[in-house]
């Protein structure tokens, strides 16, 4: 299973590099992971995508909360939160070979076509977790000639309970 | 400036650390960073943003070049690319108060509406550099409960020049 964990993290150096030794140092596996500046220039939040079982994901997350400059950890997979991820993917379509049904596939996906050029088509696509492995499943059989992926990224989508009238 | 340098990694555990360690050792700044499996599952590809001058690329460049599992570096700022971040923001919008104007900003991003709530509204964006830095100006004056920014990502444009008929 595939867990995303929330960091929220002081912008100050050294603070991934502990993160990212402390969690290969113990073994365990980073599927993907980004890190970005929030509104507050000084808060940095970082997604990690990590696979395992519910042992481990409670291990990684007590190990983060002792690290210095780490403010806080949440597990996303635990709680109501929308995912998402980002991705471009250059498709080579030499001499318009396949080109419309490049340009079909990512219409499926309510993707974009971003670029068109004598021998290739780009396009970009976000989806949440299932959309993205079906895209790229899909994408497989043709010649990708670059890709990137942001890794994924989520917000919570819990609502404040409303306070009793008093 | 904000040069994109893309690095194409083997999977192997630590890699992501030495890579990280390494640039801050040297005292230079990552504004965002992210990392992702390619298509080749024994090769991810990492993107970093890295403010700074010519010089201070050529040396983060080259001293990425050296270190063990490292495939191959490039500056995608010297080059012809496109570059995106998605965005997922959730902003206060308590009894309807500001939903509207949410919606219009949103929509003049080309940006997304993925969930409205009583207490919010989540807008997911995309967008190059530019883009992304003029739409969390104009959401600064509203208070945001929640954000998470993927980090910018980047696939070259260049075509391969055509071979001369023998």
């Amino acid at each position: 299973m595939n867990n995303i964990i929330n960091c929220l993290v002081e912008n100050e150096p050294g603070v991934l590099a502990r993160i990212v030794s402390m969690i290969s140092g113990r073994g365990y596996n980073i599927e993907t992971l980004n890190v970005a500046p929030t509104q507050d220039r000084k808060v940095s939040k970082m997604t990690m995508v990590v696979p395992g079982d519910a042992h481990i994901i409670e291990q990684v997350t007590h190990q983060l909360t002792k690290l210095v400059n780490v403010i806080e950890v949440v597990n996303m997979t635990n709680q109501r939160h929308m995912n998402r991820e980002l991705i471009l993917v250059r498709v080579a379509s030499k001499n318009h070979v396949n080109r419309s049904e490049i340009v079909d596939l990512a219409t499926l996906f309510n993707a974009k076509v971003i670029a068109v050029q004598e021998d290739s088509v780009t396009v970009q696509m976000v989806g949440n977790q299932d959309h993205v492995s079906d895209f790229l499943h899909l994408f497989e059989p043709y010649h990708i000639m670059d890709i990137s992926r942001s890794g994924v990224i989520a917000v919570g989508r819990e609502v404040a309970a409303a306070k009793p009238v008093s």
